[in-house]
């Protein structure tokens, strides 16, 4: 029975994310042109470094989004191409600061940018890639899509300083770390959505939908993450069980474990993780207590909130092979490698 | 006679910085008041990081130029007031990301951002500023304004990737170092010029004129800058005398004392700064180097001929104080503490 499941999720999830893959291919294409030509300078550490990071096989979620939200318009131009490699060359950057940040020496499997090329590399070249987002949005020449990706960058670093502060802190709020993602990551997913609908020039319940659908999204992807970090099926993904642990890093399985913790446990988490005092075996000791608690299912829940939201948010589009597709890709997001 | 003609020289500087500063007051007020206001974020870290550097007595050059540019076109508006904080945000975000490169431990005579908070919260809150900045610039509402300032912070970040190779390889060439210095200062003085021509609505050659202007001036000052680090006169501006050569990097100073030097003195510098390997002692003998190959007196010569070019590209304008004032910047950072 246990198999059964199992491989109807398998198979939710590949279906899901095949179809947007298949809708958007011929635009992610010339998004993939863009984005090397665009790390293309005489200073060879720039593409160097650059391809590292976008070789390393994300799935590239973000750039999808656009392209699909203004394929899903019917939309003709060129504009898109260009919105959607800047929304991934913002993430790229993003991942390349918060590698020095978090001090990890791993990322998508490969030892990250920093421990290869050092941190200054790392900072410098993530600062480029920002600026060679900022150009290509301005070139399209859409002053409303300028002015929600801005509005995304100031966003997204206010929200990596904000997990800074609450890092080391089990005492955060649900709340308090629920503002963390919808900046640090959401806001992304939610620009990604809306300049699709910018450049299409769709009305503002059209670009609002979109934004919603991509936040919410962007809020269950997160939540997801979270949890797959204290979770065996990481392993698989080149990624390290327990990174977050191990950074002292407050997320929702977290909270949850405190919170419904007894004493005892509450100053195991306060030893471990804000004081940083990790002793042999205290990995598998959070892991057993998630479990005792229910902190991974619950969190997980968590996200399906989310998705549900983010798929009521596209009901106001008429049905279509794009909608479907992006209604899929919350289920993908949701039911990842469990 | 000496004295006289340091007198001399003190009272040019100080003339040329009051100028400019009486001119823009009104206008450099209330671009202090927006910078203060933008750098509030209710994470409580960001405006104490902000204003760590913001208050600390930087002079407001590049913003300075944008508003008198402006000023010198008769500009009415409001625009100049967003894009010359645009600017100051920019170079201020350029500032916490070079410390986390360069590791250093002081900026402007204070403990610097990543001493007191860590390189995170310097790396974080620099990217939170460039996020603002844009925010700014996009609120203004020129597209030829933002390309400039996009394409500027591309450029930079390009330049100190470029530093970062040239760094501890003396047989770097003056062509090679001046690729640099075009790059990661240069292009935001040129910018900071172009944009106050841009938003007064001028033409082609005048923009290009201030543009020049901007760039040349650049050069002038970082060449200075370079020379003032092997300087006595440097202990009383709070930074310690000799950080270049303590972080191996390659300034025209070492270019032309390594070029100029014999094979012995070469090895001196290779090992010193190729290989780090600095003992007691060498940076004294570096700038004894430097003296008796006249390295610092050269590189202020060629500071002048591109602060010469600075004043021809003016030269288009016609007389007013605003060109005046703009003349008076180049012989205040040509001739600074020397």
């Amino acid at each position: 029975m246990g198999t059964v499941v199992s491989l109807k999720k398998k198979t939710d999830r590949e279906s899901g994310i095949d179809r947007i893959v298949g809708l958007v291919s011929e635009d992610m294409q010339r998004v993939n042109e863009l984005i090397l030509s665009k790390t293309g300078s005489e200073v060879t550490l720039i593409p160097e470094v650059a391809a590292h990071l976008i070789e390393s096989g994300g799935k590239r979620l973000r750039p999808m989004l656009t392209l699909a939200a203004a394929g899903m318009f019917g939309y003709r131009g060129e504009g898109h191409i260009r919105l959607a490699a800047s929304v991934e060359f913002m993430h790229t950057a993003t991942l390349l600061h918060d590698d020095v940040v978090d001090e990890s020496d791993m990322r998508r499997g490969k030892a990250s940018a920093r421990m290869v090329w050092g941190n200054e590399a790392s900072v410098l070249v993530g600062d480029f890639l920002l600026g060679q987002a900022f150009k290509m949005m301005v070139e399209v020449g859409s002053l409303p899509a300028l002015e929600v990706l801005a509005d995304a960058a100031a966003v997204i670093a206010e929200g990596e300083v904000m997990q800074l502060v609450t890092t080391q802190n089990t005492a955060t709020t649900e709340d308090e770390y629920l503002a963390v993602i919808r900046a640090k990551t959401a806001a992304l997913f939610a620009a990604a959505g809306e300049v699709g609908a910018i450049v299409a020039d769709r009305d503002a319940e059209e670009r609002a939908a979109l934004r919603s659908y991509g936040a919410n999204l962007g809020n269950a992807f997160q939540l997801v993450d979270d949890a797959l970090d204290y979770s065996g099926v990481q392993a698989t993904l080149g990624k390290k069980v327990g990174d977050d642990f191990r950074d002292g890093k407050i997320t929702l399985p977290v909270l949850l474990a405190y919170r419904r913790g007894n004493e005892e446990e509450r100053t195991f988490w306060r030893r471990s993780l804000n004081d940083r005092a990790v002793e042999e075996g205290d990995l598998e000791r959070a892991i057993e207590l998630m479990a005792s608690h229910r902190a991974l299912e619950d969190t997980i829940g968590r996200a399906r909130h989310y998705g549900a939201m983010a798929r009521d948010a596209l009901e106001i589009f008429p049905g279509s092979e794009y909608r479907q597709a992006l209604t899929e890709v919350i289920d993908f997001c949701v039911s990842r490698e469990f």
